[in-house]
Formats: C-alpha cells, sequence, structure tokens
C-alpha cells in the first residue's frame, strides 16, 4: 500500500495518530465518484425524504394507491398540509398522479423509492434488534 | 370500493374535485403503518444522508475502507470538518471504524447503507435517461 505522509497529529480516538493518505486509494475511488450535479440530486432526494411527515406519505403509498383525502385521514392532517408534502414529493419524482373522474390518486414514482425506503426500515429494524439483544445478553 | 363523502371542495387540478375518504383502505394503510418511533428513525436517516459531504462520504465509503485523511484528500475539506461529518453518520449508525496501529479506517455500517444509497441513484439516473429521452423524442 503506497502511502504519503504528511505531517503528524494529535487527534482523538476515532481518527488516525498519524496523518496518511493512501493516494492510489484516493485516486480509485475519485475516478469512480459520480458527477457534482447527480451527487446533488442524491443527496436533494433523501433531504426531502428526510421529513417525518413526508417519511409516513411515502410509506403509505408504499401499501396502497391513495388520494389526499385518504392521506389527510390516515395521517391526521389538512388537506392543503398534505397538497402541500405531495407537491414537493412530486418535484423531486418521488411520486406520482392519475386521475380518475372527480379522483386523484397518487402512488410512488417507481420501485426504486419503496425499495431504499425498504432497505432504510430494514437497517433500522436490525439495528433495534442488536440493541436489543446487547441489553438482554 | 366502499367510500365515505365528507364535503365538495374546488380544489386543484392535482387533488381531487369532490372530497371522499376510503375508510377500509385507510383502516388496511394503517394497521400496516411501523411505529411513530421507527418512522421518526427512517426520517432522521434520510435526513442525515441528505447532505452533500456525507452523501459523498457514503458513496466513497461504499468503494473503500477509508481514513478520515483520504477521505479529506478525496473531498478537498480539512480532517476537522470531515471527522465531524463522520460523527454525525456514525451517530446514525450509517458508518462504523476500525482500527489498524496508528490508523483508524472507515467503513459503511451495514449492506443496507449502499443498498439504499444505490436504489437513490438508480432512480435518479432512470429520471435523468427519461429526461434526455424526452428532449431528443
Amino acid at each position: 500500500m503506497e502511502k504519503k505522509a504528511t505531517k503528524a497529529s494529535a487527534c482523538g480516538s476515532d481518527i488516525c495518530v498519524v496523518s496518511y493518505v493512501d493516494q492510489n486509494k484516493v485516486l480509485s475511488v475519485l475516478q469512480g465518484m459520480k458527477s457534482e450535479s447527480v451527487m446533488q440530486r442524491i443527496a436533494e432526494t433523501f433531504k426531502v425524504l428526510g421529513d417525518p411527515t413526508r417519511t409516513k406519505i411515502v410509506y403509505a403509498l408504499s401499501n396502497a394507491e391513495l388520494c389526499v383525502c385518504d392521506l389527510a385521514s390516515l395521517l391526521a392532517a389538512t388537506r392543503s398540509a398534505i397538497s402541500h408534502q405531495l407537491r414537493i414529493l412530486r418535484n423531486m419524482r418521488l411520486v406520482k398522479y392519475r386521475k380518475e373522474g372527480k379522483m386523484v390518486f397518487y402512488s410512488l414514482d417507481d420501485g426504486h423509492i419503496w425499495n431504499l425506503f425498504n432497505e432504510c426500515l430494514r437497517h433500522i429494524e436490525e439495528e433495534e434488534y442488536d440493541r436489543h439483544d446487547r441489553r438482554t445478553s
């Protein structure tokens, strides 16, 4: 492993005691990095999902196609508040809608939204399980 | 489909023209909802990932195990700034570290982190492709 020493430092226990940069490894990771605009969009997508009401809307829509009235009833919120959150989710193409007569039904934009949500849920559930396991062992 | 009419409303084109709540569907989704604390943790996890620097750190760590110095060099940031972001990611159990002599190496906490990041990336890439497709057709 080629390492380039820069300077020593007195750091906390969670960072290196000496400062080394593995130039080969850094270059390899750098070459595989996505463009700045893609990284920004990933961050924006996560940020939009990082609101409890929007998280619940996405979870609800992963179970059924619902209208604003259904979601408002489900989350004990006003239709205006739900409509506002749905607009933010739509702008990020996380949800889509279709009209049927006088009704407008919302669903997740594609399967990836549910998958990423599900991966997050599984991570949290495993972590809860580990925590419980540590407490009882 | 059993629907309970509540009241009519003059809404925008993205919400129903009449207000109906499908009580059966709402009840079914409600029964499948996760607890408030789990939903909060999902939202918090997404929120933590919704910062461009943290997004890049997670992406970098999905490619290789790296130390703070490597990450600082890769993202052209100070080690102190990277260390701060790593601490936030660690508190949410998104990354972990191991010590090897004087070095401290970071990696993703589990495979779910990369999966959820990858699902987000695939959603964005497909969306970019669709956008490009619409422009050229």
